[in-house]
């Protein structure tokens, strides 16, 4: 089955071969899928016949948005901690405890309702392929079945054993780096491609971050770091000692971590919803850019920092605080989120490609920088299935 | 017909006296539609019987957004300016002009459409009440007809001729000013409910902004003034003088400025979407409600300086940076819209109220802050009917 779309007023194939400047823009275009792939990139008026044709009436089309880092696996919220911290009231804060707590008691079928409710609230907004970490079970038992449970979703797990150390663990924290890097790892590697760890003050530190991370290679997972998100630290440096796809966060860089980020070969993730929803200082994308640096946009979506599902709403802040061009923060949400997550074939409009897809009501990708908020999605396909 | 909303787990009555604090909270609520109006608001299971019913099954139930303060009679729009300028990039800039020799050039057909298409885009983020405003025509017939045609969908038209000084009066201001509040007041006035006027460095200054308004009211059109948007000015005292129902924007206040707002019966309406769209510092709605100013929050959508419509964006940016708590910016969006147009039938639900409401796709109303950018309308009521 082949579905031709057509009258695309402006096409982002993310491949500057096909079209003008580093979004390989087209104007005028038309894509045509087979089966799940894209098999045709062109000029509308060139178009071979298809089975099936979409008028785009002369709307943007994109890549899907790669949504390389989020936290899905999760019961319960964090409501009235976030409405005490943004109204400045003291607030009894469980913190991640809170939702570790709600995550163990939960039933399977609940974590996979939710799991399962915001990745279609995901997929209403153009996201099309999401990461999804485990990291609020902390035992081996519930970390195993949060990756279980993610991987009946996405080829993209992490294993976050490594989030916080575990509350039992409270007083021996030694013994909990041991648990992740031992039976926790053992039990969770079949189900995750990545290892991650929360490398910061108050969680681990360089040296516990490396050993989560070596263990976790060691079983065949590849390395990606929550890396200077609250304060200067080890993480980005380890992050590409290491080879890690991505480093994430980088809200707190000196000189030499973007030199290493710029030089080595680990996107920098950068998160601003959770900047947004803390009201923390953003990380300075312009500056990594600027330095030669990849850099990727996601969404971090969870309970308590970061509670957006929505690509659009994060790559318009990124314009609006971090020094990103509309262009460049649109190719951070698809083609970044792909090299992010290594990968080649998602992120791109171009034959051979995913047919991950997003038409836009709008006349051009400027319009999610332009229009903040509002919700822009006319439609969306998953490996060339119409999902909304 | 009547209508009954029950299992709402969350309901913001705006009235103090049938619920909690300042939002009149109400959990485990209904409420019965009777009409076109409110009848019936309540405990659950106390609710009286209905010829219809729906199961809020727990969401939050809010009055529908009031948004104050609109530019939707236009044509074009200005991706170019705006992408140039987030990029950093020199741009011949026709700003405003180039929206006034769009509006012109076009059909009533096609004004009308736009129109209409911006207002059902606001209606599906729950905005039930609009004020529309003119002011990219610049000419009498350009304004009369831009406000005929606002008058076919919304009560709360504006009359702002005074928005900038008319192309052909580029040398003579004067000429406008008198243009303004004779010939083309004339023409308009049969459409307008208000009449407001651009009082900045660059527009109108206090003296002709004083006679703008003073002519409109002469007219029968009751004040409200774009004030101390770009620089501090005379516009907020003058607005206050007139007793204007709003003084808009307000980033620039002298403590003079506040407390003449705290003390008078304008209200201030807060535009934090021109402020993201173009990267300038935002107004400081904590310091105008310590000093016991009533606020509002309204999206200023047009296509120069804030193409949002949406108001669950701009309460979120309101919380993130503007220092309100997420429960006054959702009274700020609701009740503060309906004040700062002289409304009591809109902005509550409470007997006697107009049945425009909006469900949520969330437990409570502070997820309009706590979700930034997701689209969580779930349902729409606009004087009792389903609109989306
Ligand atoms: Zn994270
Ligand atoms: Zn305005």
């Amino acid at each position: 089955m082949s579905l031709l779309i057509g009258n695309i007023g402006s096409l982002v194939t993310n491949d500057p071969a096909l079209g003008e400047g580093p979004l390989g823009l087209l104007s005028d275009a038309a894509v045509v899928v087979d089966g799940d792939t894209v098999a045709w990139v062109g000029p509308a008026e060139k178009a071979p016949a298809a089975d099936e044709s979409v008028d785009a009436a002369g709307r943007a089309l994109l890549p899907g948005f790669v949504d390389s880092h989020s936290h899905l696996v999760f019961a319960g919220d964090r409501t009235a901690e976030f409405n005490a911290r943004m109204s400045g009231r003291a607030y009894e804060a469980g913190g991640i405890r809170t939702t570790v707590a709600a995550t163990r008691a939960a039933s399977d079928a609940e974590l996979n309702a939710n799991l399962t409710r915001y990745l279609a609230e995901m997929l209403r907004q153009g996201t099309t392929t999401v990461e999804v970490k485990s990291g609020y079970g902390l035992s081996t038992a519930d970390e195993a079945r949060s990756l279980r449970i993610a991987a009946g979703h996405t080829e993209e797990t992490t294993y976050l054993g490594a989030h916080v150390v575990g509350p039992e663990f409270a007083d021996d924290p030694a013994g909990y780096v041991e648990l992740v890097t031992g039976e926790m790892l053992e039990a969770c590697a079949p189900y995750a491609r990545w290892v991650d760890v929360f490398c910061e003050r108050g969680a681990f530190d360089g040296e516990q971050a490396r050993a989560v991370l070596t263990a976790g290679m060691a079983k065949g997972l590849r390395p990606r770091v929550h890396a200077n998100q609250l304060s200067p630290g080890p993480g980005v440096q380890l992050a590409v000692e290491l080879g890690a796809a991505s480093a994430d966060h980088c809200t707190h860089l000196t000189d030499r971590d973007v030199a290493a980020l710029a030089d080595g070969g680990t996107v920098a993730t950068l998160l601003p919803g959770a900047e947004f929803s803390t009201r923390a200082p953003y990380p300075d994308a312009r500056r990594l850019l600027d330095a030669g640096a990849r850099v990727a946009l996601s969404t971090d979506c969870n309970p308590g920092s970061s509670f957006t599902s929505s690509m659009p709403f994060c790559l318009a802040v990124a314009v609006r605080e971090m020094g990103m061009t509309p262009d460049e923060a649109v190719h951070a949400a698809t083609a970044g989120g792909a090299l992010a997550l290594r990968r080649t074939d998602v992120g791109r409009i171009s034959p051979g490609a995913r047919a991950d897809l997003q038409l836009l009501d709008a006349p051009s990708h400027v319009h999610l920088a332009y229009r903040p908020g509002v919700p822009l999605t006319a439609a969306v396909w998953q490996g060339g299935v119409r999902k909304a």
